[in-house]
């Protein structure tokens, strides 16, 4: 059985992992240290009570277990219109989609957009997916450089290298996985005008907007009327439920509705993004004051692990980490002055196997060319991280660094 | 802004006569009855509460709110493998993987298979994402007779025909949506030599396995050792959940699992289907007694419905219906003697303005060329059914049928 071409460029280097790391179960050695996804939920934090219970009334109520409106359940949409005014975007009901999460967000988008060899903008370093699907669809994703002296910030100029006729669209992250950096309104302003300048579709992936370590978060498409703007966000982190899959996409400044005809077209094809998921989210929306009180635990226990990763990191020798402002990534540079790895894919299976610490490689994440990263999460608590920072450390020194 | 080309063929007839509809609301004129949608809990059925039950346990434990194992949750993956064997379908937890619906599945299936020049046979009439997807992935989907006389039955003569050299694979639904038609071993059999030699994979939509108005439901993949099967089914109908989005697919006597590693691929590409959903899930089919249970009494409302279907749709001048064996889906046929109607569409949005009746017109189902239909569900009431057949009664007779 020959598989479709399509599928010779498409790789998840965080899930990935997950496979090498499986041989080592039930194997003699220290317990194995899971630095590699961001599932807040795997570690100690959990959706806040209000939502659950809210789940729990929409399944009682026996319509909910049914198909929803494909394009997404209306007070659900109402909620996320206004919860998108309260950071500045203002957009009407039918500018919101809601999906099975904003994978799947993306997968539509793309697919309604991308024609075979268009061409699209994504950040280097990356989630990888935004390349992925790009691939997937048979366009080319075009990287652009994240500078890492400037704490990841975006360098424009190799933003205008990048881009050519064939250049759909332009991905913005912010906050950034895998890096934590945080974008602010002097850099979307840049981005804004390189959008409309060249008439790209600007996607800003704000599925972590609430995450901020550091400063006020900035929503693109709250500052301007004139760049063509898809704004992703959705329940999965913020509200600590990734699993229930819930996102959706906001569309703002289309002078017309085409695409996002194209995108409600998929939407039908799919029947329904899970219900009673949608429901809860709605009244996890409308309850403002739970909604940030529980955004203020959350980060009143990840500050102190972004603190304590930034330190211990930038302390161990051949090691170097950018600040995090946002979200529960790092992103720490490997200083390979020996020449010890081929790649950081090496790096970090080297690291798993002697040390049973699983990192993401950061060759995963569409990296510079000529570095080598990792991307940790410090979602564990301070016991697990202080232990998992020293393995690494004595890894390192193992090396001779 | 340009949409991609793919998109030039997608439609999903079942959902856009809902935006056709919706210019009616809160106009004057008799409610809307709507027969349109296969979503029981559109009507007077609900998800049993020990399948709730499950679902609340599965949420209050944090865990299950994260990400699951991209190809599924383990325990349900071992219980769908209880399932098949009960059904006679042998595989290995390795053979199933979990879908946000079989939607999904089929949309990750022909993205690994299909490229674009590629062909796909499908049932005429058919569910239409097996058309739809195929265009969407560039591939051509073509059609084989489902012999209405015979209720509905595969002619494998236009089989013969429609396979080439780039045919990958062959649709089976079994029950048939939209006919409601079910195969027997006989049939089945010949499905599978046919396959077999044609190298094809052979999909065996079975979603709908538990809900059989007449005789046993028999499983494609227990018949056989020789050809590729790949079987879809889910929790969505069977057990009154379809809003959850819980499906999967079980690949059987594949030489290699280029293919399933392929699907697996881009499972790790969207993370993961509903968890908390899959933890219930695994509950529901593990307690067969409250399962069956829960099937028995499902059927005991829907074979009424079904009979009333049959013999009133029957009694109509003009309309003519094939028994549905299962699901629950009626196709009944419009004879256009008078040749009022150009396009079943135009009967159906007809018969939507003057009776606010609502139906899928057949040619969303990739009917055969030159016949006219419309796909009826027998989810509602007897009560509401009736009135829905007085009122098609009225429309055919102001027709002068």
């Amino acid at each position: 059985m020959e598989i479709a071409s399509r599928m010779s460029k498409v790789a998840y280097a965080i899930r990935d992992v997950v496979v090498a790391a499986q041989k080592f179960d039930g194997k003699p050695g220290p317990q194995m240290l899971k630095l590699n996804i961001g599932d807040p939920n795997a570690y100690d934090f959990d959706t806040p009570q209000y939502i659950k219970q809210a789940l729990y009334n929409a399944v009682e109520h026996g319509k909910f277990g049914g198909y929803a409106d494909s394009s997404g359940y209306l007070p659900l949409r109402q909620q996320i219109v206004e919860s998108n005014a309260l950071k500045g975007i203002k957009t009407g009901v039918e500018d919101v989609l809601v999906t099975t999460g904003t994978s799947e967000a993306t997968n539509m988008l793309y697919g309604a957009m991308l024609n075979p060899g268009d061409e699209i903008l994504v950040p280097s370093p990356s989630y990888p997916q935004y390349e992925n699907l790009a691939y997937y669809y048979g366009a080319t994703p075009k990287t652009y450089e994240m500078s890492e002296e400037k704490g990841f910030q975006p360098d424009f100029d190799s933003l205008e290298k990048a881009v050519g006729p064939r250049t759909k669209a332009v991905v913005v992250i912010n906050p950034n996985n895998p890096t934590g950096a945080v974008h602010d309104k002097a850099t979307l302003h840049k981005f804004i005008d390189f959008a409309a300048k060249h008439k790209l579709v600007l996607i800003s992936d704000e599925i972590y907007d609430s995450m901020m370590l550091d400063g006020k978060h900035v929503s693109t498409a709250s500052l301007t009327k004139e760049a063509q703007i898809i704004t992703f966000n959705g329940l999965s982190k913020n509200c600590l439920a990734p699993g229930w899959r819930v996102g959706w996409a906001t569309f703002s400044n289309f002078a017309d509705s085409t695409l996002r005809s194209a995108v409600e077209q998929l939407c039908r094809l799919r029947l329904s993004a899970p219900y009673p998921a949608q429901v809860a989210t709605a009244a996890a929306l409308s309850d403002r004051k739970q909604y940030d009180e529980s955004v203020r635990l959350t980060l009143a226990k990840l500050r102190p692990r972004r603190d304590m990763a930034f330190k211990r990191l930038n302390e161990i020798s051949g090691i170097s980490c950018a600040k995090p402002q946002g979200a529960f990534y790092a992103f720490p540079q490997i200083h390979d002055t020996h020449n010890t790895w081929k790649t950081d894919k090496e790096w970090v299976l080297q690291l798993l196997e002697e040390q049973r610490v699983l990192t993401v490689y950061g060759c995963g994440f569409s990296e510079k060319p000529g570095t080598k990263h990792f991307r940790i999460v410090f979602l564990p608590n301070e016991q697990i991280l202080g232990e998992a920072f020293d393995r690494i450390e004595k890894f390192m020194k193992n090396k001779g660094y």
